[in-house]
């Protein structure tokens, strides 16, 4: 016996007890096919038909093309099947079946494959047709669409030679729309199509048995369209999963105005989540009809009074529907003369907003778990609902009438709209004293920049890629930006930015995506969701809290007691305060060279270039004073949570003017025989600290080894702070985190002398409080001697940025607006490994690191910090690797609290 | 009964016998007291005498600076005994028995620690003396002795306060030498220092028992003097070696001018090698007056006329001794009287040229087996003896009348004197027009540098480390280099360079000296070793090959199957030659874009800065042309053996002009009006190459991947060359390396489009030649992904400058002239991790990688071809990981090829 090909609708639960379960089912018969046939087997009124199985279409590439063995006779009996239930037979001359052809494949793939319509129809059946259905109009206008359909999906043709004489003719006769054509003019235009097809070599058969065999094979080839397959590629869905084939009774929407038509409709509303039926019907027209926007469509509700008993029927049957699938349900229906028919039922798209609603309401309603709302929310969702975003009507228009000026790396998301600055200090200015809409525009970012950044709408460069100073600013505080505009000719004298032809000067409009990376030269229209009314997400996140915190009990070798916890990087007060109101469990990376901003980079600037033992003194006094007060107010904000307070990290160069700057107007100086001793000293300065690779270059604790007085300033700091805020009633939790170790003998060095001035503090305050000493862990060599490192490190971080950065040995700054661009365009790397941890290299050195650390101080706290903390496929990881906790900026907390739960759950 | 502390020399065989090993006995007597012993064992005249044990020593200092318990009753029975071997009793008013009381640890601590002579003496004995000898004088001057070294060593007093009274003494009597003072003169000095070490508030014992006693105590105290504990740390001697004490009977060089003296001699030439007594003697002397130049002395031989039976048996015995302890020995005697008495030997300190002789001869002559004799020879002495040295005296001096102008990182040793020039243009200028001796001078060096520095005698460079472009571009030429001299202030403009108020101009002469980082600001006097002349270095290396290529067969999981060998990175069929002559078993590096130098470099700068294809392919052309003769070369001169070619590795903006120059250059002509197209043409390119972090940049594969069609045209070049090569009747053996990779995909990406070209090539000229593609692991994640990377790559070699940059995330331009020097000064880091591997963390990455990568390809061949290729220590990590083989700069293969074999025998 051949194997089993062709299943009817009624058999599906018999199927599903073989498979064993309801995804094997769709596997087997594609979505469309399962979903009828569970229809069906709910006793939902569904046009009789069976599915021919994506097993048969495998097989069918396998044996070249052929339909494998038994499967057309098993269509033959199917069809017997449908006959008798439908008291109708194919071709025949008084009461014929005609059915449709269409594919269904297990993952959705919209538009991409084949559907054939009225098969049965030919100059036979159409007479019989007449007589039944006593409409010539309807018989011939779908006549036509056979041989048209037929002639472009199963014989190859273009659409366009059948459109353009049924456009010639409409014109000729003086009309416009296809309703307004005749039973007449179908008439003519089936016979001219008829005539059009054998014009082209190629045959119409009049045997229906034919039109459905070929429909079968047209539909298998479809599969494997070359559309299909870019679709797919793109998509992610394997090439074998193959197509189903659902031959299906046809019913007609278009048999009479009063009692017949097709309708869409969503169980809820997929713009706002809603629970509330929303869709739309058409009297008098068959389903594509209402797609085509042929006419205008009348709102569902419009069925109650007219066809109430079809109405009636559909909210039941719509109701059981979502209650079955627990699920929105997006349906497509029929009435013929009164008789609901039910043609497809598919779980809805719909909007990141109505997702979430959805989600939630589902749970309060009893039909699905908090585990099951989650995963049916994506990080990107929650993406979507932090960030305004462009009206995309108008974005859309800018594009096409060529507004669009550049592109560049999607780098923070987010809508803005402003007038283009090119220095921090005008943007300020601009801001604080015109209270203008700015967008800060430059050639790449320096902290230097800061304090103008923060005041933009939104910020775009010409060089840095994702994980740029710019970008990684840009998302800390979640201005939209794009990075690596490098199509963009930034003029910083002239004050001016040119693509092309297009100049843009200083007080120009622009509108910057930050989550496609485009730049229109115009003002765009926003819609800015309300954070605050984000009740279903709020509610979302503290049920991810919840089950992180349950299900994150795991216990095993060198596992943490805890699921993954979600900390921010946080550098100021406000920050904090942000960071706890979106649900954060700690700061993981207090940056406090961002303290260091704005003016009292000049007090810093003091200090590097003293000549002076006490000029040096008075700086670093300066600076403390002002940290002190930052931290107090830090820990104020954290209070009874864990802050991890970064020693300064940067080279002291980003300090001071660049060193090609420089140059340039010392040369014009002295070209133009101007004496500026300032200058002149301060370029001597600036070459002395110029490195050939400042990423590799004196920073973090190598500073911190050759400038003590620095980080024992930091140090005094973070104690005075905490005591400060401990004095005031408060609970701060200070752990310094000293950066880019690469050898414990430099933890050695540094990490006692430091223990020594924080005990000091203490002492001086006669105050108890827990502290820890950490590192990040953000060169190779530190995670590869993890062990060592823990006899002195109490908690690891890792920098994943720069661990990235030095295991690939790729520049972030160079790579990503460079060769990675390319790479990434060539498909040589399959994505980007500054944005999603690289698992197999990096990952690897993470893997030893949090076993060799853990083994040699058990439970010790392992966290990630950088960038990618807050990117989903890298939560995921560090779930796996078992994480303490991952920090990110505050913006992305809810992302990251959706993300850690979902690798708990997948 | 108590511990044996005290040890007769007679017993020594007996010691070594229970002690298990010679090593052991040293370790309990220390050297001198047991090759005093020995000598005794074998028959060989010695004064009679014992040694307390270094064991007695450390026991000393346990219990508080007391003689363990035993000890001294012990002394007292030996001393007895020595009192019967020699008839003679201490303090004995008729026939005393004087003795010395003389330290000796089991390394030697040269001038280190005390001694005592002449004990024994007092008012009484020296009467008793006098009667014996009939030598007023000789009693007088050895009891005065007695008194100042007692006084000295036992009661801490300063030498000064005898020295200054003899001095005015010598000066009343209008004398000027020693020897000029008669009996009566000694007899009065005697009491004077009587005199003053009472006037010191001390005292001078009578009692020769307690002159012992305390003498004793004073040897083991001066173990533990500042002086003697700075010296152990430095040349690091563990403290708890411990000091023996030898109690030596005292004989008497200085009893008569003609059957009296005392000498010192070699068993061979300590200068040369050569197998000849090499000695000094001095009638009627003591022991340290030959040392103290105070007469003449006479060579060894004048003793054959004059004491002709003692010469016949110091020559027997000398060279009984020296076949005894299988090595050239330093030896100290005595004639008293005509009787010969041996006082000390051990092994002579010698040069690195004699040293390597005497380990052949001696190997020749059957006395020490082949790898004994490469044992004793070091890679440091090697090192000697390959590169030209200043003549130490006139350094010495240079450096004592200020004339040392700079120090630096000793880049490349050897010794270099030239007039000083800033471009490389000028110097190879000033070398061709006018046969200069040119010494460059730069801030840094860049490839476009390297024809200068080609003819330059030496370098020196303000900026970079010991692994940084200039120092590994001398080092592969062998020319004396100095880098990061700091302190030097470079003015390129008007071409001069300062030290303080030292200024340079160009064409003054400087003196550099690469082996230790010197700069003179004059013209020192040069020894230069003609290397073809060194038969015996020449032998023992082969001997070394020999033992590594038998020795090195070891069987195990992922080793190779033959022992390390050592190649070479050689760019030029020159330097293939030499590396050839010098032993390379192949070319582990060649950096092809060395190719791109000097005059070919505009052929590469036309095809960067091309604007149309057209330009860019007739560059294409003309390169390959060169390459394609270089290689034929190339593969000429290392016929059957293996050449790796290095693809181009370089970012190409090293081809170009430096940014800040072309700013400088741009910005003063602007200003000044004048509008120079090309310039601005060049500066716009040059921004847009320039990267922040070049070191991780825009090279290597990725190079390759994003303008293919350079190491296309590399690959072309190096098959047509073999083609060429073999056509001739040589053997090529092309492997091709692809640098920097990072990640499988890089490799999937380049390699099969490359071995396409290679296996064109081939059919083009139908022949058949093997060859092999393989990469350079140098970055992190290339060695972390060893095993995924081997699927494609043929064979590895590590690029560990590389490696160990970016493991640790040093920049080793910035670090080794910056935070890293500081490091180094600090002790933060033992040594610096470019110099030798740093095994913990980049070997823990070359572990895996050797282990995973011969895992996936069994057998393969993996190699380093970094710095460390040519490094000891390295070398042993190389052999002990299992590597194939080490590449090194030519002149150090002679140093590598030693190492290996060490690695082997260690």
């Amino acid at each position: 016996m051949s194997k089993k090909w062709v299943f009817l609708f009624e058999e599906v639960n018999e199927v599903e007890k073989e498979r064993g379960s309801w995804n094997a089912v769709r596997l087997l018969l594609g979505g469309k096919g399962a979903n009828l046939a569970k229809m069906a087997s709910l006793g939902i009124s569904v046009p009789p038909g069976f599915t021919i199985s994506t097993e048969a279409c495998n097989e069918y590439y396998k044996v070249n093309e052929k339909f494998p063995e038994g499967m057309w006779d098993q269509t033959m009996v199917a069809l017997k099947h449908i006959e008798e239930k439908t008291g109708k037979k194919v071709g025949d001359t008084v009461n014929p079946l005609l059915v449709s052809c269409r594919s269904g494949a297990a993952q959705s793939m919209p538009g991409m494959m084949d559907t054939v319509l009225n098969i049965g129809l030919n100059d036979v059946t159409a007479q019989a047709m007449i007589k039944l259905t006593n409409n010539e109009r309807f018989v011939y206008d779908s006549y036509r669409r056979l041989v048209q359909g037929y002639a472009c999906i199963v014989l190859g043709l273009k659409d366009e030679i059948f459109e353009k004489p049924l456009e010639e003719y409409k014109k000729e006769k003086n009309m416009k729309f296809d309703n307004e054509l005749t039973a007449e003019d179908w008439k003519v235009m089936t016979e001219k199509f008829k005539k059009i097809v054998i014009d082209h070599g190629k045959e119409f058969p009049q045997d229906p048995i034919e039109q459905i065999r070929l429909s079968i094979h047209a539909v298998f080839a479809s599969w494997n369209s070359d559309r299909a397959k870019v679709y797919r590629k793109k998509a992610n869905i394997p090439d074998d999963l193959g197509t189903a084939v659902n031959i299906v009774t046809m019913v007609f929407g278009n048999m009479g105005e009063k009692d017949s038509g097709t309708g869409v409709a969503f169980t809820r509303n997929p713009s706002t989540g809603e629970k509330a039926l929303y869709g739309e019907f058409l009297f008098n027209a068959q389903g594509e009809d209402v797609v085509a926007g042929i006419r205008n469509t009348d709102p569902i509700v419009s069925l109650e009074t007219k066809i109430p008993e079809a109405y009636k029927k559909f909210i039941e049957e719509s109701q059981r529907l979502e209650k079955y699938f627990t699920e929105m349900q997006d349906i497509e229906f029929t009435v013929e003369r009164g008789v609901l028919y039910f043609l497809q039922t598919r779980d809805g798209k719909r909007t990141a907003r109505a997702k979430v609603k959805i989600a939630v309401d589902l749970v309060e309603e009893g039909l699905i778990t908090k585990e099951k709302a989650i995963l049916r929310v994506s990080p990107d969702d929650v993406d979507t609902l932090l960030h305004p975003q462009f009206n995309e009507k108008s974005q859309e228009e800018a594009r096409k009438s060529g507004k669009l000026f550049a592109k560049g790396v999607a780098a923070s998301p987010g809508a803005a709209v402003g007038r283009i600055y090119f220095e921090a200090d005008t943007c300020e200015k601009k801001v604080k004293e015109e209270n203008q809409d700015v967008i800060m525009v430059r050639t790449f970012t320096k902290p230097d920049d800061v304090h103008g950044m923060l005041v933009s709408k939104g910020i775009f460069t010409n060089q840095g890629g994702a994980t740029s100073h710019a970008a990684v600013v840009a998302r800390q505080f979640g201005i939209p930006c794009v990075v690596g505009a490098s199509a963009t000719i930034i003029d910083q004298e002239n004050k001016t930015v040119r693509v092309g032809d297009i100049l843009l000067k200083e007080g120009d409009w622009v509108s910057v995506d930050g989550t496609t990376g485009e730049i229109f030269a115009c003002k765009l229209e926003t819609i800015k969701p309300d954070l605050t009314k984000q009740v279903e997400l709020t509610k979302l996140l503290s049920w991810a809290d919840e089950i992180c915190a349950k299900e994150g009990m795991r216990s095993g070798e060198n596992m943490p007691s805890k699921g993954l916890q979600v900390w921010a990087n946080a550098d100021y007060p406000a920050d904090a305060k942000r960071a706890r109101m979106f649900g954060a469990k700690g700061i993981g990376l207090c940056r406090t060279e961002h303290m260091f901003l704005g003016d009292r980079s000049l007090i810093l600037r003091k200090f590097i270039l003293a000549k002076e033992e006490k000029e040096k003194q008075n700086a670093l006094a300066e600076l403390q004073a002002l940290q002190t007060k930052d931290f107090e107010e830090l820990f104020v904000e954290m209070t009874g949570l864990p802050v991890i307070v970064r020693l300064i990290d940067p080279p002291l160069h980003e300090f001071l003017p660049t060193l090609t700057d420089l140059i340039e107007e010392v040369s014009t100086l002295r070209a133009k025989g101007v004496e500026d001793k300032d200058k002149e000293n301060l370029l001597t300065n600036v070459k002395e600290m110029h490195e050939s690779n400042p990423m590799l270059g004196l920073r973090g604790v190598r500073l911190s080894i050759v400038k003590p007085e620095l980080v024992q300033m930091q140090i005094t700091a973070v104690f005075e702070g905490a005591c400060q805020a401990k004095k005031r009633g408060f609970e701060p939790i200070p752990e310094i985190m000293i950066p880019l170790v690469s050898h414990i003998a430099e933890l050695k060095q540094i990490q006692p002398e430091l223990e020594k001035v924080a005990a000091e503090v203490l002492k001086k305050y006669e105050l108890d409080i827990k502290y820890k000493f950490g590192t990040m862990i953000e060169t190779p060599r530190a995670a590869l001697t993890g062990g060592e490192i823990a006899h002195l490190a109490e908690f690891f971080s890792f920098g994943t940025n720069d661990l990235t950065q030095m295991t690939f040995g790729y520049s972030r700054d160079d790579a990503e607006s460079g060769f990675l661009m390319r790479y990434l365009q060539l498909g040589v790397l399959p994505e980007n490994p500054f944005k999603s941890i690289d698992t197999d290299g990096v990952g690897k050195l993470i893997r030893m690191c949090v076993t060799e650390g853990r083994t040699q101080r058990p439970g010790m706290d392992i966290g990630i910090c950088g960038e990618h903390g807050g990117e989903p496929r890298s939560i995921k990881f560090a779930s796996d690797v078992g994480l303490t906790y991952v920090s990110c900026s505050p913006f992305r907390i809810p992302i990251a609290r959706l993300s850690a739960c979902h690798a708990l759950l997948k």
